[in-house]
């Protein structure tokens, strides 16, 4: 518990020196005023993040944290539990969606076991283990994990962002864990108040008859568990899972550090909203990377006041949206450091 | 007028069949279906177009056709005409937003001098020169300029993309121009038959009177010059500039090489509009980079019915909004190439 609360005293507000910086660099380019709109909005953000202008964004990771969920024998997911670990092998052999997005912009895809139902000691010294135990429990039946748990589960998720932040830039998070859009829907409905039928959608491809079990199955699950929508651990204990902890976590070590952190779709989302709960202040770095195609996505990130950077449709998660956002942030990066000023130019300005 | 009619004749249909070989891949990815959405949807759009699965994409080349307006007279724009010269100086340079933004990519910026006021014989080698003349005629008064005129531009720009296309697998578009938001505008609603006030915009940073006062000058442009909105030669000659001859050639032309053309925004579009009305399947092989600030920007993609991948704020043209839709072709193609299937990365597929 101390390396949580010693990380969350650690989050302080932005340098808003360093933004007023940047926007009076961005205000002197050879272009009509703020004429690259949200790319000179987020360069001024990240220089208010990090600290510097330029901020430095060349070191970028995503970090994929996974975990199963005994909830899936309620029937919630199409996809049986053992793609769980097998998705890993397919990220650590670099096959999967997030690995091809990320070669995009030269991220490194970090997996982090939180707690898969298989053992994966084959991968060891190819992914981070964490392990906090076999998958979280059935959370339509009782919580997820005992609260110590879902400490040390958070705790993690900022160890890891402590140790990759010595390489790390710009942190990406991602997710795998088949059934984990269930506890990401009840933590939004719990924390937001949304009812569940709103803010429930098909995860991995549900059919309208599954979609309506599936709402039905996260009522269950508030009912039962009642997590306290102000502590944000009583609802990750309650009706969270491990990787979605970790996720909390990893953003929480990156605001500590300073550090953008892209957060991805509709999970991630899930963990921010945890990692907000705990530490307000957190919000202020986080990057929100696209707008999820699950219902839900949306109210969540007008909770935490973000617009997302993309609409593509997307609903992967693995970090896709965070490593496809990666590129707007380098955009961002650019447009500070690679563009003329009038004067550097010569070019003549508008008339006031 | 030959090599206009030769160009539109070469625009065939989409290779539907390569788009089917795509669509079968990415339905066999290691993901649940079609789980990143517009990517995929671009995936293939990129194969029916190319004719090629997977789409060569390497190559990139911005072209940012340059010319002048006469309209500048009636004081539409905040800049003075000499911008138009100053910012050529600037791209070739490398110091513009376009150049920052292309290098995302590792996209070729050619700057084409279409009709700029300036002699630009210093730059020599380093642009490429099809000046049709020191800028269009204020075409509040009378013609931009002749029927003959306005299809050299075309064929211009056709010639361009004929020579660039040895080197070029994807095109994107973009212009430079002071003045050029105003025969945009007059182009959209001579074409759509939208009301000027609806789709005339604050261009380079208009206050609330100047805007009116564009309004104004864009009904009598209307007004003055009768377009004929069935004919997109009498359309640019009467009502356009050189700049959007030169890049409704250059649209044509990347059609006619079955070569993808990303439009930039609200003056590319315009160019694009005059395209389609030359040659309708042209429409096929456009891809909507960005939606524009301008408001009139919207109602001309609707046209067209191309959704914009990206949503930035953006309102700078140069092929910036090419430019950084240039990464999410790039992850299109990434999708196709580098995500392993069920089959070979050995993970379970979802229950039918």
């Amino acid at each position: 518990m101390n390396l949580l609360k010693e990380t969350v005293e650690k989050i302080t507000p932005l340098n808003e020196e360093a933004g007023a910086r940047a926007r009076a660099r961005l205000e002197q380019l050879t272009m009509p005023h703020w004429a690259l709109g949200r790319l000179m909005d987020l360069a001024v953000d990240l220089a208010a993040i990090t600290g510097h202008t330029p901020p430095p964004l060349t070191r970028k990771t995503i970090v994929t944290m996974a975990g199963d969920h005994g909830v899936v024998e309620e029937g919630v997911s199409k996809f049986p539990q053992e793609v769980t670990p097998q998705m890993i092998f397919n990220f650590v052999n670099g096959g999967a969606g997030v690995n091809a997005l990320a070669g995009l912009t030269g991220a490194r895809v970090v997996v982090v076991d939180m707690g898969v139902n298989a053992d994966l000691g084959a991968l060891d010294g190819k992914i981070i283990s964490k392990k906090i135990g076999m998958g979280a429990a059935n959370i339509a039946r009782g919580p997820a994990m005992s609260r110590e748990d879902a400490v040390r589960c958070v705790e993690a998720g900022i160890e890891v962002a402590l140790e990759l932040g010595r390489s790390t830039d710009v942190f990406g998070t991602g997710d795998m864990g088949i059934g984990n859009t269930t506890p990401s829907s009840a933590i939004i409905s719990a924390i937001t108040g949304s009812e569940p039928a709103r803010i429930t959608g098909r995860g991995t491809g549900l059919n309208d008859e599954q979609l309506k079990r599936k709402v039905g199955i996260i009522e269950k699950i508030l009912d039962v568990n009642k997590p306290d929508k102000s502590d944000g651990i009583d609802v990750l204990s309650k009706i969270g899972g491990f990787e979605i902890g970790g996720i909390a976590g990893l953003i929480l070590g990156a605001a500590s550090l300073k550090r953008p952190v892209l957060v991805d779709g509709f999970i991630s989302t899930a963990a921010a909203l945890i990692a907000k709960t705990i530490a307000p202040r957190a919000q202020d770095y986080m990057i929100a990377s696209h707008l999820s195609e699950e219902p839900g996505h949306g109210v969540m990130l007008g909770v935490l006041g973000k617009k997302p950077l993309l609409d593509m449709n997307m609903r992967l998660g693995e970090g896709t949206g965070a490593a496809l956002a990666m590129c707007v942030v380098d955009a961002a990066g650019k447009v500070l450091t690679d563009v003329a000023t009038f004067e550097e130019a010569a070019v003549a300005q508008a008339d006031k």
